[in-house]
C-alpha cells in the first residue's frame, strides 16, 4: 500500500477548468466584449466618480468558497471595467504613460498561456526577451555590443543605470564593502526637473538624497550647463567624488530635452558616466521629424527607455540600456549553486537575471515585439512626430486665445497652460485652474493634470496618445475656456 | 489656416486597428488555440531543444514596416508556443515557480484592455490591487492595520522589507543622508540557505555583501539558533549593529523552514527587525495540514509572498507586507509637484506608487482576485497540502528504490535525491546524475533542477504544481532509473 493514501491519487484537484468548452465559450465572449470596449471607447466619458456601492464591493474580505467563473466575470464587467483610469482614452493626458493596444493586450494573454519564466534558460520567450532589448538599442543608435534588458518601467531602468554608474565610478568593491568603504562622498548631477525616481534610486542605493545635486534651469527647463560645471568644480574642491551626470530627454514636467551633445562632451571631459533618462524621449530617435532634438543619446553611458510611453505597450515595460556590458553584468550576477548551468538542456541559455534585480521575470517581451512586427517601427515615429504636430497645434491655440496662457515653452508633446481671467491673485488662479481640471475630468470630457514649472501652477496637457485627434484638442480649449469662464463668472 | 498643416489632421493615424471584425475574428482564433495549448499540455514534451532555424528567426533585425497581425500571430504560434521554459507542464518542477492558470491569462488580457495604471488615483483597479494585499495580509494572518504592496516578484518583496528595516532601524536619516552617516556598520543575519536575492539586495542597498552575515545550518537545514545568537553577541562586541534577522519559511534549495517563532523572540529580545522570506511557504498558512509549520510568521515585521508560485498567478506578481504603516510608507514616500493629490477627480485616490520603487505598476491584482473569486482560498490551500503529500509520496519512492538515494530530508514539497550506483566518486555522481537530469529534459520526460545541499550534489524536485498527479511522480523515478542503469551500463 502506497503512503499517505489519507490524500488519495483519485481526488487530486488543479485548477485547470473542469470544463474546457465551457471556458473556452466564455473565453469567446470576453473577446468579443473587449473589441466592444476598444472600438467604442469614444463613446464613453474619459473618467467617472465610482459609486459608492462599488467602493464597498471592494473592501469584500478574502473569498474561501469557489464561484462560477462566468460570476466572476459579471462582477469584472460590472466593478471594474466602467471606472478606469482613462488612459486608453483618445482625451487623456494626465501625467505620462502609453494609451495601450490591443495587440499587446493579446500579446499579454498570449505570454500568461505560454507561461514561461524569463529569468532565463533556453526556450523561445528568452530568444525573444534579447531581441527586444537588441531593437531597442537600434531604435536610440546604440551599438550591438551593449547590454541592457527589460525590466518594470522607467524607474527601475533608472535605478539600474544609477546602479552600474555607481558600482563602476566608486573606485572600491561596492558591492562587497558597501558604500560606507567609498572615501569621498559620491555626487550625481541633475537638473531641478528631474523626476522623482532618481532621489528615490539614490535613497535606495544607500548614497542619500544629498548625493543628487540639482542644477538650476534656464527659462527653456533645460539644465544650465555652466551652473553645472561650477558644481562639479566645487564639490571636487570640497573633496566630494563626482560620478554621473543624469540628463533629461524629456523632463516630465514639460518635455525639456538637455543638450546632450554638450552633456556627453562634459561626461568625458569630467570623467563622468553619462546616464539619460529617456523615458519620455529617448524614442524621438525614432521619429522622422523629432530625432534631431535627441542628438548625443548614442553617447550615453546608460538609457532608460519606456516602451509603456510611447511604443503603447501595456502596463509595464521599461528598458535599460548599458553600453558597458561588463559594468552591466558584474553590477547583478550571483550565480548559485542550484542555478548553475548547463552544457544542454533547459539551463543552457542566458540567466536573464543577472542583469536586474528581479529573479522571476515576467514575459515582457511579446507585447513589445508584437506591436513594433504588427505596425513596423516606422509607424511609431510618425505617431511620435504627430503627438509633437498636435502639441504644436494645441499651443497655436492657446495662444490664439485671450483667456488662456501658456506657462512653458512647449519642446515636444506636452503643454503647460492656465485659464487666466484678468489680474487675480496666483492662489486664486490656482484654485480656478483646479476647480475647471476637476469639471473636465467630473463631466468626463479630458483629464489633465496639474504641475508648477519655476514656481507657475498650470494645467498640463501630456499628449501621449495614438488616440488623440485634433478635434479633441479643440473640444478641449473649448471646454476650458467655457467652464474658466463660467467658474469665474464671467 | 491652422499651423502644422504640413501632418494635416486627416491623415492622423492610430494603433487601433482599420478592422475591428478582422481583429475580432483572430482574437477568436487566438482563444481557441489557447484553450487546446492549455487542455493538450500533457501531450506535448515537458521541454524540446529549439532548432538551429528558430534560434536565427529571433537574431532579425528591427522591423520596419508592417505586417498582417494574423502573420504576426502565425509567426508566434510556430516560433515561440512550440518551445516554452515548460513550467506550465505536469512534469516541470525545475527551481521554484508556479504553473499558471488559465483564468489568470484572462486576466491578464483584461488589465491590458481596461489598461489603467496602478500608480495609483481613483479608479477601480486601484481599489482591486488594495483589495488583494488585504487578502494576502488575512493569509498570513497579519493585521488589517499593517501595509503592503504588488510588486514584480519575491526578490522585490524582499528587496523592498530590507530596504524599510535599513531606514527604521539605522538611526540616522538614511533617505537624506546615506549609508555612510550610519556610525556602526549594520548587520543583517540569514541562514547559509538564504536564496540570492537577498544578498543582492543589500548590495544593491549599499550596505554591501558583507553586510550579511550566514549562519550555518543543522542537518535540517534551518538555521541554527546558537549560532545566530553567538553571531549577534560578537557582532554587537566588535561594534557592529545588528538590524534584522531574515527567516526562512522554505528555503529554495530544500524547502525548510526556520523556526519562526525562536526567532520572533529572539528578534525581540534583541529589538531586531525579523523579516521573513516566505516566497516559498507563507502561503502554507492557508493549507489546513500545513499551516502549523509557519507559526511565528504572524510574529513578523515583514514577510515577502509570491502568488506567483503557490497561487499560480501568471508571472508576474509577488507581495511585501510591513506591520509598521508608518515605516514603510516613510521609506518610499515623495510626492512631486505634478503628483499632487486633488480632493475630488482622478488623482483623488492613493499613490500605490508610493510603498515601492516602481512609478508606473501593471495591474498585476486582477489575475490574483480572479483566481481567487473563481477557486476560493480553500482550494488552494488544499492544494498546497497536495503538492506536499505528493512529496512525501516521492520521498517514499526514493527510499524504496535502492537506486536512489535522499539527500536532504524532505519538509514541504522539494525533494533532493540522487541516483548512485554503488560507490563511485562524487565527481563522477555529478556527472551521472546531471546527464540523467539532462537526459530526462532532452526526452521531453520530465524537468528538474539540480543543487548542492551541505556539499552533496543532487536532483532536485520542486513540486509547484497544480497539474502534477502521482502517476507523474511514478514515471519520474521509473525514467530516473532507467536512465541511471542505462548511463551507467548497470
Ligand atoms: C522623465 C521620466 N522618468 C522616469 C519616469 C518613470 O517611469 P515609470 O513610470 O515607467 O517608472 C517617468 C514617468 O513618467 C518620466 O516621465
Ligand atoms: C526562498 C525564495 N526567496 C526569494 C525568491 C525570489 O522570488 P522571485 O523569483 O519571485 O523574485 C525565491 C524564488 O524562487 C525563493 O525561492
Amino acid at each position: 500500500m502506497r503512503p499517505f493514501a489519507d490524500v488519495a491519487a483519485e481526488m487530486e484537484e488543479t485548477l485547470d477548468p473542469g470544463d474546457w468548452d465551457e471556458m473556452r465559450a466564455l473565453s469567446h465572449r470576453i473577446v468579443d466584449d473587449s473589441i466592444d470596449y476598444m472600438r467604442d471607447i469614444r463613446r464613453r466619458p474619459v473618467w467617472r466618480e465610482m459609486p459608492e456601492e462599488v467602493r464597498t464591493f471592494f473592501q469584500a474580505p478574502l473569498p474561501r468558497k469557489p464561484a462560477p467563473t462566468a460570476e466572476v466575470y459579471r462582477q469584472v464587467t460590472e466593478k471594474l471595467m466602467p471606472y478606469p483610469m482613462g488612459n486608453v482614452h483618445p482625451r487623456f493626458w494626465s501625467w505620462y504613460m502609453g494609451s495601450g493596444n490591443f495587440t499587446g493586450a493579446l500579446a499579454d494573454f498570449l505570454a500568461a498561456v505560454q507561461g514561461s519564466n524569463l529569468g532565463g534558460g533556453s526556450h523561445a520567450a528568452a530568444l525573444m526577451d534579447e531581441q527586444v532589448v537588441n531593437w531597442c538599442k537600434e531604435m536610440v543608435g546604440f551599438p550591438a555590443s551593449a547590454s541592457g534588458t527589460l525590466l518594470s518601467g522607467g524607474s527601475m531602468a533608472n535605478l539600474i543605470g544609477l546602479t552600474v554608474a555607481r558600482n563602476f565610478k566608486a573606485g572600491v568593491d561596492v558591492r562587497e564593502e558597501g558604500v560606507a568603504a567609498i572615501s569621498k562622498p559620491l555626487r550625481y548631477y541633475g537638473s531641478d526637473q528631474i523626476h522623482s525616481c532618481h532621489r528615490r534610486a539614490l535613497e535606495v542605493l544607500g548614497l542619500g538624497n544629498r548625493a543628487l545635486r540639482r542644477i538650476a534651469t534656464g527659462e527653456d527647463l533645460r539644465i544650465d550647463l555652466t551652473a553645472l560645471r561650477r558644481a562639479i568644480a566645487e564639490d571636487r574642491a570640497e573633496s566630494f567624488r563626482p560620478v554621473c551626470i543624469i540628463a533629461n530627454a524629456g523632463t516630465v514636467n514639460t518635455g525639456a530635452i538637455d543638450d546632450l551633445e554638450a552633456l556627453a562632451r562634459l561626461a568625458a571631459e569630467e570623467d563622468l558616466w553619462l546616464h539619460v533618462d529617456g523615458c519620455i524621449g529617448a524614442l524621438l530617435a525614432i521619429a522622422p521629424r523629432n530625432a534631431y532634438r535627441v542628438c548625443g543619446l548614442e553617447h550615453a553611458d546608460s538609457v532608460a527607455l519606456d516602451p509603456h510611453k510611447w511604443l503603447h505597450a501595456p502596463f509595464d515595460v521599461g528598458c535599460i540600456l548599458i553600453r558597458n556590458a561588463t559594468a552591466h553584468r558584474e553590477s547583478f550576477a550571483v550565480t548559485p549553486e542550484y542555478l548553475e548551468s548547463t552544457p544542454r538542456g533547459l539551463a543552457s541559455g542566458r540567466w536573464l537575471y543577472e542583469y536586474g534585480l528581479q529573479t522571476t521575470r515576467s514575459f515582457r517581451a511579446l507585447k513589445v515585439w508584437m506591436a513594433l512586427k504588427e505596425h513596423g517601427v516606422e509607424a511609431f515615429g510618425r505617431l511620435i512626430d504627430q503627438n509633437i504636430a498636435q502639441a504644436a497645434f494645441l499651443t497655436q491655440l492657446i495662444v490664439e486665445e485671450p483667456f488662456l496662457e501658456l506657462v512653458a515653452p512647449t519642446s515636444i508633446n506636452i503643454v503647460c497652460f492656465r485659464f487666466r481671467p484678468g489680474a487675480v491673485s496666483a492662489e486664486a488662479l490656482k484654485a480656478l485652474n483646479t476647480e475647471i481640471m476637476l469639471r473636465l475630468q467630473e463631466q468626463g470630457t479630458a483629464a489633465l493634470s496639474d504641475t508648477t514649472v519655476h514656481g507657475e501652477h498650470c494645467l498640463r496637457v501630456a499628449i501621449n496618445n495614438h488616440r488623440t485627434r485634433r478635434d479633441d484638442l479643440e473640444l478641449l480649449i473649448r471646454e476650458t475656456v467655457r467652464l474658466g469662464r463660467q467658474i469665474s463668472g464671467i
